[in-house]
């Protein structure tokens, strides 16, 4: 494993340790991994208090998902913050009562920005919701 | 006022006391109700629990305001359900522990499709994020 | 090869034949293959008409491959015309003076939306662009 | 009027003679001109060069006008050169035959990044699509 590897994973253990303290966590039940191609992987088990009037997990947390998969998964990479400019999420399938598994892609690692792909799905294989995201890389220096 | 009004103000009420019972209500503290131009406010007071790990309210709590404030300025147009395809997310300045207050708007509905923009400011009046959404009308109907 | 196949390079064929009629076409230079992953693929050659000021190809004709690499993908999985209902573009790279690439993968085929997702490599492999986008399946017969 | 406003103005008179300068404009035939609140405004007479297969105006060339209004709205603002990062396109009607007339209106003007929404209207008024963007400025000094 080379060095650069090495800053990933100490990184990834450290975004890991942080979203373990993030009250949201307990809110929304959401554990967080990273798979071995650097992926950030959300886990949400279906809880009731995240359902709308009709029963289903509300939109809201699917795009929550969509938003930590992407900003974790692209903050891995870099020495620095980064900050979420924008998202969009396209919701394709109803998410049920099923636990949902966000995940997000690396598109492009720049000097000043990376940009990703996101998708939900629910335990069951179906593909709920995808989406795309741009992150800038600011001055603060990353040391959780 | 005409009837199409009349009718529009009812689906609005009905809307309200769905959400009223919907558990995601409890969970993110919104309280909704709809202003004179027919747009659906959704305000969400600052709550520790949906905050990250630097304390601020996550941004995925704050796409679920653009969500609903799209969602539900939308489908009080229609006899139909509405159905969110898609939505955008920008997010333009931090959330920090304020109140915040979400809202929708009317840029066009058609017979197949609505199509909204929203945004989300804080109590202090700083704008947070916007977004714009694209909702399809379904056969099933509103019935609430 | 299956009749699911066959119908779909039926109407590949007959999406080309209509592409080569188009107007833009001569305008922007662009050639429309099918690739046998099924996705819609688009050449443009540099052409100084199509830069602005500062002599790269301008974005709008990217977007224009975005578009027409997602919704000549999308079109080719029905039997009834689909119409692009939104698409995001995201800008990664300079164009310089490159022939580009678009082309347009299946994210999901459904009764009455598709999404797809699509990307802007020039001819040296540099990702330029990727865009997401949403299409409706009309009840207008596909009779090219 | 302000030293501020001046300064834009000395801005748009230079992005106008910048962009009449592009090759892209005679392709497409686009005017630029700047309203007194600011907004970059872009016409485009219909032109069948710019038509697809049904012989209407390509929606490739809508989000040309997209991304021209939302960068030469946003351009206006700094005294540096600013990227296109992403944008949206929501294509609402069709564009048929007529002049279409694009249109930028800032969101926000921050430091490092402009947000900009833009809208397409065709000559008869209607709303054709709608799109947001985000611009993000570097440290290339404007010096058209």
């Amino acid at each position: 494993m080379d060095n650069e590897s090495d800053e990933r994973i100490r990184r990834q253990r450290a975004l890991q340790r942080g979203f373990e303290q993030a009250p949201m966590r307990q809110t929304t039940g959401m554990v967080l991994h990273y798979d071995d191609r650097g992926s950030a992987v959300f886990e949400m088990p279906f809880k009731p208090e995240l359902t709308h009037a009709l029963g289903d997990t509300h939109g809201g947390f699917i795009s929550a998902l969509i938003d930590n998969a992407g900003w974790f998964t692209a903050a891995a990479h870099y020495d620095f913050l980064v900050n979420t400019l924008e998202y969009n999420v396209k919701l394709l399938e109803r998410a049920k009562k099923e636990t949902l598994i966000g995940k997000g892609k690396i598109i492009r690692v720049g000097k000043n920005f990376a940009t990703t792909d996101m998708e939900v799905k629910s335990e069951s294989g179906r593909l709920i919701a995808v989406g795309t995201g741009t992150f800038s890389v600011t001055t603060v220096p990353f040391d959780f």
